[in-house]
């Protein structure tokens, strides 16, 4: 079992680096909060005898030796960003869990036939750079690593300009390194496994994700003295839009979701009607034939809703990925460490992306999860147990310790 | 006649401060070009032999003696500030206009019984500084200079230390001067004269103006893993808003309007449900029954959206003005010198709010109106010819001599 107060200590230490402002974090990839967090944790990693490697992603593997110098690791991990008001566990559980189960290998004197990698993947959460698990994607191949550098935030800087001015662009080839098998904890971010009372996940599924940038072209004009008749107003049309993206979510529900988070509206004047609304759907389903219905009928009923009122309308797929189906022999290395550590456990599909998602590309890839207070997350409330995290990271380390080969 | 040619090179020349990203302007209040554009108003107000008195509000007033000096002064003129994509013209014309008709009192040697001021008003637009015409109305004793200087912009500027750190807090207490009569020379932001090929717009009345900030509170959580029905979408709840807006708009159009022009979204990041989202509706209408109606239509409406749908909801009045009614003997100065120049005209009322709708609370005051292509304002394109210009220029000459006493 691994120690389920210096998991908590670690957790709670880490948080106080990119505080939010309301008890959770606001430690978004490639800020400065970001490089302290990465220091901390590399600072972690070498007390614990592991040693750190880098890739030009900035992609952190902290590697613990086995014993067969030619047996291709073991990987676990996930991320130590946070959304602009995230909370204190998403991602950083996965990292703080995995290096946990390392100390606890520590004093237990286990050793391991595959060596074992804790790892750190960068902007994993999407805000500040479009689409999300940006690094794990270039990682896994689904896309190059020089369209990674390009992508800008707000601000209009660069996702390579940023990772080298916090000083994190590693030597190593980002992708070379071959894995034997990741595992992946995470909080479930949902509101099943604590309304069933149940301590694991054990992740079969992952939904699939589908982002579209929406941007709706009308016409800034004055509120008080453009008529009625003469507006082309690109807020209405957004709003009408949204009413849509709703409409279409409950229409496969529970199969699907959907909403927009990010809306930007120009010129944001007061007294100018809206000339150019720019905003993402994000449309979830765990079935691919749903995801793609749901994106034809955005795009459809789109283009009529601007069409009708004299509005531009343009889309652009800005991020996403397929439904996925995690490794049969990864995930029965989750549920039986469960079983037999005594955890409560459901199979369960993923409402989230992860990491994981990716690596399970190149990979064979599980994910374990555990419970979160009112399936609450990306809010700075999100809250769990000492004794949630503890469990999640037991199984971990016995699912690692089975597919490491003791 | 004024000289039209020196008007419009005087209306690029401004044009050159503050310029925007697509042929027009952005030179928004108590920034360094809303001071760039104040120091050249000066120098030219100097060279044209007035002199500059300056109010604590920022207030600029520069006065050409009369003959006279028990009579109190006629003013003229209206704003150089402009929106962030804001047109050449809009509130600049009817400062430079105001200018170009002392030039030309000077060129024909005119004298006046009465002192002739011209005047710059400060944050007329209030994008930056809400209210709009905020210092007019701190002139005009709507407002205090305590509140005003406690506004913020989106950053947290005050108002007060903007003023400051620009260098345009004059010694003049505010709203201390007496005008014998105020006129201001403005674009019409709207399409009546154009479409009717009118010259001039005889103003006799403004449409009154309510802005409402709304604030509604969801619950900002995960756009994957949070299930429909447990969704509290903020963005969702002001697009349900925006949709009553517009309706309740069109049910008294065309005697009023009704748009949300600023919208702000919290977090605003692509996976997150948006838990909390700020917008401006801005209603107006010649008849403050129908304004009455209209908010009240809202708060209920956007109270009754909310309630369904488990929301939050904030309701705050941050701007607004009743119908006007300018004095009867400037409209009749205004419509008899437009028929003595042999200008074409009607009368109009006012779609936008001006700092003129503040001055006839404290003086007897009028408005002038040109024709704007299309009809088209708070816009860069926005767009008019040096004939009107130079047609509007010559109207509030001849009607400030008049009232000025030759
Ligand atoms: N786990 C998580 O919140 N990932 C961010 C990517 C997503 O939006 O699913
Ligand atoms: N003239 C003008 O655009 N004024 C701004 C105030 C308003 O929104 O009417």
């Amino acid at each position: 079992r691994i120690n389920p107060d210096r998991l908590w200590d670690s957790l709670m230490e880490m948080a106080k680096i990119g505080p939010g402002v309301a008890g959770g974090n606001n430690r978004q990839t490639l800020t400065d909060a970001d490089a302290e967090g990465r220091a901390l944790f590399q600072s972690w990693c070498e007390a614990a005898g592991m040693s750190m490697g880098v890739d030009s992603m900035g992609n952190m593997f902290a590697t613990r030796p086995g014993e067969d110098p030619d047996a291709l690791p073991v990987y676990m991990g996930s991320h130590l960003d946070t959304q602009p008001t995230g909370g204190k566990y998403d991602g950083v559980l996965g990292v703080l869990g995995a290096l946990e189960a390392v100390r606890s290998m520590n004093d237990l004197g286990i050793k391991t036939k595959h060596p074992i990698v804790v790892t750190n993947w960068t902007n994993e959460e999407g805000t500040r750079f479009a689409p999300a698990m940006l690094a794990s994607g270039v990682f896994a191949g689904l896309h190059t690593q020089d369209w990674a550098y390009d992508q800008v935030d707000a601000e209009g800087k660069s996702f390579g300009d940023e990772l080298k001015r916090i000083g994190w662009v590693g030597d190593e080839e980002v992708g070379a390194r071959k894995m034997h098998a990741m595992f992946e904890l995470h909080i479930e971010q949902g509101p099943i496994l604590e309304a069933e009372g149940k301590d694991i996940g054990v992740v079969t599924h992952g939904q699939g994700l589908s982002w579209t940038q929406v941007t709706i072209t009308g016409k800034d004009s004055h509120t008080g003295s453009t008529p009625m008749p003469m507006r082309k107003n690109a807020g209405l049309g957004m709003a009408r839009v949204l009413e849509l993206v709703d409409e279409i979510a409950w229409s496969h529900a529970p199969d699907a979701v959907g909403a927009a988070g990010h809306i930007d509206v120009y010129p944001n004047s007061r007294n100018v009607i809206p000339g150019k609304v720019v905003f993402t759907v994000d449309f979830r389903s765990p079935d691919l034939a749903v995801i793609e219905d749901m994106e034809k009928r955005l795009r459809e009923g789109a283009q009529k809703i601007c069409d009708d009122m004299g509005l531009g309308v343009e889309f652009e797929k800005s991020g996403g990925f397929d439904p996925v189906t995690f490794d049969p022999t990864c995930v029965s290395a989750v549920r039986s460490a469960a079983e037999r550590l005594g955890y409560s456990h459901r199979d369960i599909i993923s409402g989230a992306g992860h990491d994981a998602c990716w690596i399970n590309k190149v990979a064979p890839t599980a994910m374990i999860m555990c419970p979160c207070v009112d399936g609450l997350s990306h809010n700075e409330a999100e809250e769990i147990s000492k004794e949630w995290a503890g469990a999640g990271a037991d199984v971990l380390l016995h699912a690692v310790l089975e597919t490491a080969e003791i």
